[in-house]
């Protein structure tokens, strides 16, 4: 077995932190007071998650690169036998990615306060303070919000199973490994979904993207900060794993 | 026979869905009430396209992503004798690719209204409303409209074919499968035309980008939707279809 | 021989219009009244360019895709024997390089009217017609603004000759042929320099760029059009080919 | 030995001269009285840096195209043994790598100055003009500046492993060398580092990025020009320093 569990876990969280180092913080430096970009608004922060999964990505090669339960649950709904060569899809090797994408969104949620520290403390608003770990409806209302997170993560996963698929291809014809040029490919489908998708609900479209961040709003000591709006943090878990699993089955049945 | 016509049809269906979910949503980011990106204006709407566009033709590769009647014609017109290999030119196949395009885009369009529904309900616009289904002139003028929709289709097709020219020359050489780079390239293409000449008429260059939305506005139980705009409606079909046809004449004699 | 001298005019001549087709339309999109990108500014306007340079050094493969005489005449000063494989540098073929790269310049400026046509009737403001068709300085100073452009345009010929050096490395392993990627990078040079190096006097860094829509600006029936500013006409030519000549020059000391 | 020392300094004077020259320049564009592209803000000057460290790398390829001390001693605290294939890790190399950047900057952050001389005069504002030379922080807080210096350069070095990574695994299995492709990583990876964690400081993330252009403003006869606030000059020296460490050791770590 190249690759152990353990190895899958330092992985996952390793790019999950870096995703959501970078992630987490486009959007404190367009919210939050005196940063340098702030105001700059909607395309920087699609920029910014965008290259967040391109180094997550990179750097989580070895398993995968998921960093998203939403695409672990679509591996498994497209019906793979394993998750990296030597790894079996299991329950086990399943909650291994899920506590690593976890464990990694946390650490880079802690990061990311800690590059905007000052800029946390001189901000007034407690919404930007939350909106900057994780996502909230610009129209509250659970049926639509999830709705929306449904589609978006169901464009994800079925966009990258879609180009898995030319990987795959090339792979079997023995041309060419594109290394990092997949991590980009996955990146600019991330950029284009919360370009397009992202309006209503801020594409969350990743379980862990926003629960980690939303226990680190909760535990960390930020100054003047508010609730930590439990009550939308379902939506934002349910519905992308419901676009996963969607999008891993509409992949058998839709892709050659 | 590798590909059969239904495989083409749902392949083209699907790209096609794919690229007027995320077309179409980066338009109602954009203009409507109360969005993440509402306001964000120009740049964003042509990154929407331009990864739309990728996202399809990736999705679309068994039947070449053609994903609007204007490629179709274009690869007629330039003396193609196989859409891909085992799919012959005909009339027969040419309907298949012109039906799977329609239908994607209305099935797209629904899915953008969807993510979008709530921002559709609370916008009081008829104007940003049908703007987000179909393309509208700043300036009316049917034949003006027309020339523009013609010239931006032209460097569509035209890029294309010449992007196809270094795919086929490398392909003959065996060397390498450039797998998403390839809609990439197609998707920086658009995205650029849409920069550059979507200023008058926004760019539709497409004939089923365009209708096949607005058929979904006039069918949707849209709240507080205006009429569909009939009037102007076979301007973005037959601009695009002369376009698309010159460009492919045009790559005959002035590629090599 | 494989590439004849009227291949390359034509290949320059269509190459060329692409990117002054996309350049003037992103600056006409960005500039004239009632556009629908109107005030979106400098970043689109860039974008427009890079595109640009990409669909046009695609389409011109088969000459190598100068497009500029800057290019042709670094080209020339880095000591090549020959433009492509086949056509020995010398006076005939450098003027037949030049005379497509004005021709083409001066078509695609023409497509670029047509297709903005209502929007140069609507504009009031005579330099911003002006500035549509050619550059002009911010701060009028012909010693500073010739200054830029060679600065400029010095990047842009170095940085082409040392991608081409990778690539030529490329070939001789006989590994890949990059395609259109080559033509990505060149883009994504021009995109950073207009970006970068624009703001003085709007980078020309191509005499034919500058030269060609000033002459279409002077003779075409512009509605409500001023002069042409001849005064200034000579800077962005001999800025360029100062610029091209000595990043040619470097390229030959400088790269390994 | 293929590659001496005096190329290594050659080729890193060639790439950071390039490097501060587009990346001086965005900031000019953007904060200069009358620049064309004054006011366009922070995405401008991300894509500025980015395309800045993509042209570099592409002329610095001889020498790896560090352009950054933290890079270099990211490289040496990875464990790696050499800097180039023949070039050994030694007190003189690194010192050589050192001096290349250093110089690189200020003859970059020269040819700037020159590009802008006339928007220099006509600013009067000197924060911005040091603003466009050197980096300073938004809150400035020696300890605060310093953690985020150093977590964003920890994430361009353990970026720029993690890539690397990809290409060994590539060139093991001698398939293709993606060449300026790999320059195009770096840049995005610079790009997303401004757009995600450049709001406190201005992300220096580079030790002569910063020193080079601040010497220049404090020797340049700049027009009405202020102090250098030397004071904070430590910062983006020290900070980048211990994040390159940091990030090459984490590599050797946490990477397969």
């Amino acid at each position: 077995m190249d690759v152990t569990l353990g190895t899958i876990f330092l992985s996952e969280v390793v790019g999950s932190a870096l995703l959501l180092l970078l992630g987490g913080g486009v959007v404190a430096n367009t919210l939050l007071k005196g940063s340098k970009g702030e105001g700059t608004g909607w395309l920087l922060i699609n920029w910014g998650w965008g290259i967040g999964v391109f180094v997550g990505v990179i750097a989580a090669y070895s398993s995968g690169g998921h960093l998203n339960p939403a695409v672990t649950v679509g591996v498994i709904a497209s019906g793979a036998e394993e998750f990296v060569p030597g790894v079996a899809v299991s329950f086990a090797s399943t909650m291994v990615y899920f506590a690593g994408e976890l464990v990694g969104a946390m650490i880079g949620a802690l990061l990311m306060w800690l590059a905007y520290k000052q800029h946390f403390d001189a901000e007034e608003d407690q919404a930007k303070k939350l909106g900057v770990f994780s996502t909230g409806p610009q129209i509250r209302n659970p049926l639509w919000n999830t709705i929306t997170e449904v589609i978006g993560t169901f464009v994800l996963v079925f966009g990258v199973m879609a180009a898995s698929g030319f990987t795959n291809a090339q792979a079997e014809g023995g041309a060419v490994n594109l290394g990092w040029l997949g991590a980009l490919g996955v990146a600019l489908l991330v950029f284009g979904i919360g370009v397009s998708l992202g309006g209503p609900t801020g594409y969350a479209i990743n379980p862990t993207r926003d629960l980690g961040p939303r226990i680190m709003h909760a535990i960390l000591p930020i100054k003047g900060k508010g609730g930590s709006d439990w009550g939308y943090s379902w939506v934002p878990i349910v519905g992308p794993l419901i676009g996963g699993v969607l999008g891993g089955l509409a992949a058998q049945v839709l892709l050659p």
